[in-house]
């Protein structure tokens, strides 16, 4: 166990989840010579086949998690969606974990979420709690229609989320989406998607990388341009957006932090990700420290590392069969091709990405 | 077992070796999707822990061997010494083995390789075998002295060699080193020790990189810097020479060349390592495509990356205890760091090195 940070390569960095998220973070950790051990229910993972070890058992395994704090120095993960008693139980058994579990509170719930961003002086949409079907035509008659109506925990790439047209339909809405606890969230009348990807050390200091703009189609990312076009006032509401969200929730690690840009050229928050995330790919060769090797350098308590773009990068998502094209991408000199290794390509997974080189 | 050429992400890349170079080919291959199985003798070594699996077992093991040949759709290797035998029970058993068994033979002993570069119309030092103490001290009369003696086979980072610093103690100087087979070199009267990293894909496509300028130390690779200062001349006599050795060789996959510049200008050809090679390293971040991920591709069949330099770096190798800075390291924000998980600093064993980047 944990002599204390920084930790010194060869010690060992635990990771929640096999997927390409930890894919890639276990090979950057593997560039700075840390050993990795996944965590995961799934056989055969992507980022298994990289990894030192793979402890196959669910996220809330006991014994599994003993093992876990047993062989790992640091323990973190690749989705927001690890249970929290998981978590609980690693750090009680004196393990290190980060982010830290109020971030996952935070994350997790995503009414807790807008109530900490609003908290912290960071601008949202306007939101209300949903607990029933009478909450939900409440809510939908105070915030006007139409507006969005998203379970409160869990839901990615659009799941878990639907519009409410008339305010009268809302408590139907309520009910397609399972009666659970929802939130119902005002519109963005917005004119870009953004994010920033940001860092914080254990010592406290941020490293916070240009803007992205985003592309979704069917609620899925498909594109980020970066660095984004972006004035200076814009770049600078996004950093302090970062360093107010990082420094309150005494974050340790890479976030992802979801942006809306206003007509007006407000920036709002819709969405934090407490992990690397796939608007922040485009640093594996647009930056000289990509975010995969910050959140490994984040969670280990080394310095963190530059992160000016030396770049113009356009990521695309390989989703589904877009992977099969790889021959022919492999082929354009300007493309960088990342691929995870899944065995089946569904539609809509995403089964690796590109980065595209220009001239900044 | 293999469909063919181009090989699909997904497919099992082998690899016969588990130190630095093996891990870092093991890590672009899991970028580039593929898994990687490694074949070592050692255990938890270096390129494992970033694997889908090793085997554990000599490299002449007949039943890892069948197994290797089994599970990966290519093989490859990390360092020269591999045993013929090894290979050719590999290709036996159906497993495309890359680079192939003629580079092996001639990187595998001193008189073959330099006559075959010879051959190539690759100008070499002179040279002559010398299999007994007699045949030294005729040898040592016939090139002069001083001439450096180095066993035929095996020797690196200067072990294996000894100069004859007179004719009439050659004999000595033979039995010294063990009374194997031995070559007598006549010195190479250089300015600079120069190396190029070049690589032939399976269509017989080459992508060569920029110069590497080296200086050794006790035999020992210390620091590369590249691209190196270079005529269009000198860098026209490179490609020349990398474009005849692969080309004979029938080449698939990175080879080094390590090279002499004469004070007229003119190169000689030093040695060749048929496989990524540590003056190479600087490519990791000097480059888009780097030496391993170039030779994944090359040995998958894919098409080959660009070979451009986008940056000027310095490699430092990080010998024995030096690699102990890495947290002094790690905060230098122009300094990529590269360690590769040994777990004893052992005097000049190479630890990891680092990439100092500036400005072309």
């Amino acid at each position: 166990m944990n002599e204390g940070f920084p930790l010194a390569p060869g010690t060992v960095i635990g990771i929640l989840g096999g997927g390409q998220l930890g894919r890639m973070l276990a090979l950057a950790a593997g560039r700075l010579g840390f050993d990795v051990v996944i965590l995961t229910p799934e056989l055969d993972a992507p980022a298994s086949r990289v990894a030192r070890e793979t402890l196959i058992a669910p996220f809330d395994d006991p014994d599994a998690l003993g093992r876990l704090a047993d062989l790992c120095d640091v323990i973190t993960y690749e989705f927001e969606n690890v249970p929290a008693a998981a978590v609980a139980r690693l750090k009680a058994l004196g393990a290190p974990v980060a982010p830290n579990e109020k971030t996952l509170a935070v994350a997790q719930d995503r009414v807790a979420e807008k109530t900490f961003l609003n908290e912290a002086g960071v601008r949202t949409v306007a939101f209300l709690p949903v607990d029933s079907a009478q909450d939900a035509v409440a809510a939908a008659a105070q915030l006007g229609a139409p507006a969005l109506m998203k379970t409160r925990r869990e839901g990615y790439d659009g799941k878990g989320q639907k519009w409410v047209e008339h305010a009268a339909k809302a408590g139907a809405v309520f009910d397609a989406l399972g009666g659970v606890p929802c939130i119902l969230e005002a519109p963005a009348d917005f004119v870009r998607e953004l994010s920033v990807i940001a860092a914080r050390g254990r010592d406290g200091a941020l490293a916070i990388y240009p803007l992205g703009e985003n592309h979704h189609e069917g609620g899925i990312l498909r594109r980020t341009v970066a660095p984004a076009p972006a004035s200076p006032d814009l770049s600078a509401q996004a950093e302090r957006i970062a360093a107010q969200i990082l420094t309150r929730l005494d974050y340790v690690g890479v976030i992802g932090i979801e942006l809306f840009e206003l007509a007006d050229g407000r920036l709002l928050a819709n969405e934090i990700a407490p992990r690397v995330h796939n608007t922040g790919h485009w640093t594996q060769d647009g930056c000289e420290v990509c975010q995969f090797e910050q959140h490994i350098r984040a969670v280990a308590g080394w310095p963190l590392g530059p992160t000016d773009a030396r770049a113009r990068v356009e990521m695309l998502n390989l989703l589904g069969d877009e992977a099969d094209a790889w021959a022919k991408l492999a082929s354009e000199p300007e493309t960088r091709l990342h691929l995870y290794g899944k065995r089946q390509a569904k539609p809509g997974r995403k089964m690796g990405h590109i980065n595209r080189l220009s001239r900044l």
